[in-house]
């Protein structure tokens, strides 16, 4: 609904339906906004501090761009910040937007500041590409090989232990803990792979890797069929703790930054070493359009849209 | 605190400090940025629908723009949603915004919604400007003339009416009520006045006459005398009526999306052919750094560096 009240218009190169927008601003060139939005009571699992919040913010506007080949040029950020927040947190918000946008090599330019009852920390991206550069989540086609920049589950893994077992933060595997506090984009892998020129489409995975699975299917018509789903050793030895199935917090998940990619098939090694390695297979693009599914064990089954779910306490 | 830790960066060419904010893309041309949020508990007088309420959000951020001479070219937004807001309270949202970015000639090509406990409504716009067009908080001269393009008091006395003195919104008088809940920016005319090369300094009066005025002068570190200040016709009457201040309503009021500008006095009657006649003259610039000081009566008298605040309720 609301992108079709909100229209169209024939500046727009990328619009409402990828991870980023474009606009042309000159010819073959286009400026590449983003925003997101982080709020307090929806977006922030128990015991994340202030900074590693802010970080958080930065990382996730920052993910969407690397997905699409772009590196930020600098940056906005809008603050709602609630009354009862000291003068210590309000530095530390500062502190962990300045370490990651220096971390991904930008400025942050400018902001506004407001007093609010829900802490909101809204990000605002710019950056200036070549259109043909860019990524889209369309483009994939039958036979291109699906594949992942890492492993899955780590931040569902962690998410639960906080959430669902009251699991103290400070005592999760490390590998738990710094998938969902302090996550990391994956900027430079996704320059690499994209000026390699060989992905024919791309998304990241922060509404979990379902999501974006099916997010890429949809978006180019075409079926996805998976046959390994990379998770993590620390969410496997989880899974196992708490009796839970390795394969759905991987899918499932969501709030972990790495990049899906297409490829087609003669270009995989060209992009596998683009990404010195960091790239993984987990399965491929067929022409029918009957969404995303796994190969587990001798059957077929069907992998669910279904992704992150923000959590209310 | 927030500036000094978030630093600079060479490609900022308009950072903190002034309505914009602008890096350089290429020689002599900048992309301009701006964001302003909205914040449902503290920015939303009394009994203003929805759809204003995502007007006046577009209009605030349009005002900055219009303000330095810059077209917008397009916008996000990222919406923090309660709950309880229901699927006609969200098509306003969305009417309000497209209605008025349409408005001013651009389109709204990206966004990120969520939920939030308090309604947010975070607008971003871009631009691209020749680094020169940029009319800047910071330029004005001793002698230059003071000016405005329209008359005070008309939202603070709503504001006012409303929240003091529990007068219903859909009785106030009709200047009143438009100038709160119906706010205009003056894009053409400060396109208009930026274009005619006329203007040393400029600003919007969205945080209030008296606000704005001290920043120009602590911008260009010179003192500004007033000797009129146009107080709308309705802000009289409203002020007569409750035996209160016009001249204070208007210089300290806010939300009113008028610009304040100065000019060297030889180009004065340029910029008032530029802007129609739509200009006012309101004081002077001085060339001691006294602050800002109003002529009333035979006396000179200091201009507080007060503005808008925000009412909680």
């Amino acid at each position: 609904m609301m992108v079709r009240e909100l229209g169209v218009s024939r500046r727009t190169v990328v619009g409402f339906g990828d991870d980023i927008s474009a606009v042309k601003i000159s010819p073959g060139r286009v400026a590449v906004l983003k925003t997101d939005m982080l709020v307090g009571s929806t977006d922030l699992p128990p015991g994340m501090t202030m900074r590693q919040a802010a970080r958080k913010a930065v990382v996730a506007s920052v993910s969407d761009l690397a997905a699409k080949g772009v590196r930020p040029f600098a940056g906005l950020v809008a603050l709602g910040l609630p009354r009862k927040l000291t003068k210590a947190d309000v530095r530390q918000i500062a502190r962990g937007l300045s370490g990651a946008a220096k971390a991904y090599g930008f400025p942050i330019i400018g902001g506004d500041t407001n007093e609010s009852s829900d802490l909101t920390i809204s990000i605002m991206l710019f950056a200036v590409a070549d259109e043909k550069d860019l990524v889209l989540r369309i483009g994939a086609k039958d036979g291109d090989v699906v594949a992942v920049t890492g492993d899955f589950g780590s931040a569902s893994a962690a998410l639960r232990a906080v959430v669902d077992y009251g699991e103290q933060p400070g005592r999760l595997h490390r590998d738990l803990y710094k998938a969902l506090y302090s996550p990391r984009a994956q900027l430079e892998l996704g320059l690499r792979l994209a000026s390699s020129g060989a992905l024919s489409s791309s998304i990241d995975s922060s509404d979990g890797l379902a999501w974006s699975l099916h997010q890429l299917s949809e978006s180019s018509g075409l079926g996805i069929l998976l046959d390994n789903v990379p998770v993590s050793r620390a969410a496997c030895d989880f899974a196992s703790r708490r009796r839970l199935s390795a394969v759905d917090l991987a899918l499932y998940g969501g709030e972990e930054y790495e990049l899906v990619v297409t490829v087609p098939s003669r270009m995989f090694l060209k992009a596998l070493r683009a990404a010195k390695g960091s790239l993984k297979r987990i399965g491929h693009v067929t022409g029918r359009f009957d969404g995303v599914r796994i190969v587990r064990g001798l059957r077929e089954m069907r992998v669910r849209k279904a992704g992150w779910e923000h959590f209310t306490r």
